[in-house]
């Protein structure tokens, strides 16, 4: 048990540089090659976003690993169902076509498969920090999964978040406790490339731009 | 421009064993040392978390610098009045002495303040990934202070994510554009000390336990 006057790590320019290397070569990635990932690399991955930060230290993630091909084939109907949508739903016939272009899931390829998951009213916490804010729990989970992208990439593993998708469908096929709230569905794999610009900027959907900040 | 074959950086098990060192000794800081923070930090800062992803590239992150006393004073208040209908609302005396022994903001001594919104409809983005999970520009602002709170905690700074706070109070104390909603207030500065064990772990309220996995 480290107590609370330890000295923690002192990290230095180099490691900061590559920190920055690292937020900024992280992709949404959809592309994914075909091999497999090492076996208990995602159950390592698993342990490691849970050293997320969590409102009262509820840890409220849920975290549900998608192996079965029914199941798979169950979010991935979901994919297509809400994809048909948004299609249908783009206001303009170039921002259709445009729309049409993208590939915004791995789901046929990616050789993990994750959701996650937040318990929205978990005990542990005790309620702390989220009586004005419950939306924290979900937070919390968000943060985990961000951790696990992190680390994933550290590796050479890419990550993908599926959000176009029915939430109770997801929870349905995926026969979750009532109550859990979907975060996202996740497709882990090595990439088929990598590149320091998001594929949705690379093919012009959109593109970076300089934060909004304003001072108070 | 770095077009999509490129290379990217290769991160190795010495870079690897280091974030997981920033993910085990990241902690949220209640507790400031009162010297400032160098001039400029924080901007930088916020450059890093526009780095974090976010759904359909909408970057719907609004950053909001602190440095007014009276408005700090008027969310410090908010945050008084909630702290207390959180410690009235314990269930438990033995609960209620817990908590009041709790320190849970550090708003009198961080020198720096800020706080995230987002926009929950924003135009970048053209709408992507967000139509049936609404919820996702939110959690893409979480992604941003999570961003952030790992670059500050590698240049040896403390973050404390404060959310015993009235959202609408915060809102109005800062006199931010009608629609942005708050994902959270936050102090930085250097910590009074470091631990890899949570402070709600040390002060008994809470443990870590094991994530819940559930396989499918």
């Amino acid at each position: 048990m480290v107590g609370p006057h330890a000295t923690g790590p002192v990290f230095d320019d180099a490691f900061r540089a590559q920190l920055l290397d690292l937020f900024r070569w992280r992709r949404d990635v959809r592309r994914f090659r075909s091999e497999p990932v090492p076996a208990g690399l995602l159950d390592r991955l698993l342990d490691v976003a849970s050293l997320a930060p969590s409102v009262g230290l509820s840890e409220p993630w849920r975290l549900v690993t998608v192996d079965d091909p029914a199941r798979r084939a169950a979010v991935r109907a979901s994919f297509e169902a809400c994809n048909t949508q948004a299609l249908a739903a783009q206001t303009f016939a170039s921002q259709t076509a445009a729309y049409a272009r993208l590939k915004l899931a791995g789901l046929d390829e990616a050789p993990c498969q994750f959701a996650v998951f937040a318990e929205p009213d978990p005990e542990q916490g005790r309620g702390l920090g989220r009586a004005t804010m419950p939306e924290t729990t979900a937070y919390s989970a968000v943060m985990a999964v961000h951790t696990l992208w992190l680390a994933a990439r550290a590796l050479g593993l890419g990550l993908g978040w599926v959000s176009i998708l029915d939430p109770a469908a997801v929870a349905a096929a995926l026969e979750v406790p009532p109550g859990w709230s979907l975060v996202g569905y996740f497709c882990l794999g090595y990439p088929q490339s990598e590149g320091e610009a998001p594929e949705l900027e690379r093919l012009g959907w959109e593109r970076r731009r300089p934060a909004v900040v304003i001072r108070r």
